[in-house]
């Protein structure tokens, strides 16, 4: 497989075709589809919990039955719920039972802004992954995370904490936007075990090659690049698994 | 009933009687006889979505039947989704669906650090209530909230934000944890005609009348004050919401 390519399972019920939104469980049956598609050169698949929970309990359903796919069918795969959550420790465990152990992912994204005290749930579950939103793909990231502090930016800041700190059970990862090229390579100046889940390449306006180059660790490895639209909404999903896989590693 | 109450239903299963446990719908039974209890006292009702998400599928289809008994009984009650979201434009809209349309809440918790431009699908909302995570109640909240910019922590710099820039609707309000009551007399002084979401009273140590001192407004109001665990698993939950009630009207 050889592959640093995270498929992105944003199932938006809205953008399904009418061949699987007729079917009792639409997201599902479109996911099962895309993962016959991709598998091959995946490295991982995250699904944005947002566009299942826009569909209420049929939504959850459909992606318990998603993921119980997966596991079944390629359970060595790394299978991230990309939820951006975090609340104060105790009201933490109730994400926790969700993500990690009703629905069976392997990571999740987090907001820092609570601190690690209140993460501590999440880190502390050293079966699990940790993947800290340090400088995000938006377009406006830059209003609070590019605060200076001590001439420091607050992304910058967020890196030497989960580096030096939150990462005692080697379970972090980071959030590092593809759009962002120069700050990447800063922090893989700083985090340099670190793997950065990079999302922002294709429609948002990311280059794989800029990634690439700023990103990789001393292995050769340490990115994992997501693509959602460009791949699972596109013409031949397959084709589209396969040439990013290839331009990716074109650039290793 | 002139109350600044909000009870929170964070109606944990695993910590609901037997009496409840038993039933089809265990944590709706239990949110309906909350409501019953405590309704003449409250101002607001919260539900902390996690402790719903941790049940999968069940867990969401009870917290929208309790939506459902609340709106019909009580139609006139301000209610917010404790869920902490926050993520790029685009997915944000999926968060929109599933909170304020499909579960049908008033208002929703959000975290500060993708910045304005990413919750603006929230902000631009002017029916909804977007509440923005400022000062948490965790002990640990300070590791990135109170960090310096320009001689400015920045749990102050997004109380800034807010009410100069995002608060374009009016419909913005800000979570202020209980337990720092000098910080809530700080952003009281910046954000004269802001609501505070009132967290950490009780169990987390925060003192009534700290908070109604350094947080009220110009007109006596101000303040939403949460109280979950102390109310809803106490022996006699109508009591302990009238006597919150009081004790918060006695130093108004």
């Amino acid at each position: 497989m050889n592959s640093l390519v995270c498929v992105g399972l944003d199932s938006d019920f809205e953008k399904l075709s009418h061949r699987f939104r007729q079917k009792e469980n639409p997201q599902f049956e479109f996911n099962k589809w895309i993962i016959e598609q991709t598998a091959e050169y995946a490295a991982s698949y995250k699904f944005n919990i947002a566009f299942y929970e826009a569909r209420g309990e049929q939504g959850i359903k459909e992606l318990k039955m998603s993921m119980g796919y997966l596991r079944e069918k390629y359970p060595d795969i790394f299978t991230i719920c990309d939820a951006k959550r975090a609340d104060i420790g105790n009201t933490n465990r109730g994400y926790i039972a969700a993500i990690f152990d009703y629905l069976g992912f392997d990571a999740t994204t987090l907001h820092p802004y609570l601190g690690k005290e209140a993460l501590s749930p999440f880190l502390d579950r050293d079966d699990k992954v940790s993947i800290i939103l340090c400088r995000t793909s938006n377009p406006g990231a830059g209003e609070l995370q590019d605060l200076e502090v001590d001439g420091k930016p607050v992304w910058q800041i967020v890196a030497e904490k989960v580096s030096q700190d939150w990462n005692k059970n080697n379970n972090c990862m980071l959030v590092v936007g593809a759009i962002y090229p120069k700050e990447m390579e800063k922090i893989r100046e700083i985090v340099s075990d670190i793997t950065f889940l990079v999302p922002g390449i294709g429609k948002q306006g990311g280059s794989v090659e800029a990634v690439v180059k700023a990103g990789l660790d001393d292995k050769n490895r340490g990115l994992i690049i997501h693509s959602a639209r460009g791949i699972i909404f596109a013409e031949n999903p397959k084709e589209e698994a396969k040439k990013l896989r290839d331009e990716i590693n074109k650039y290793r």
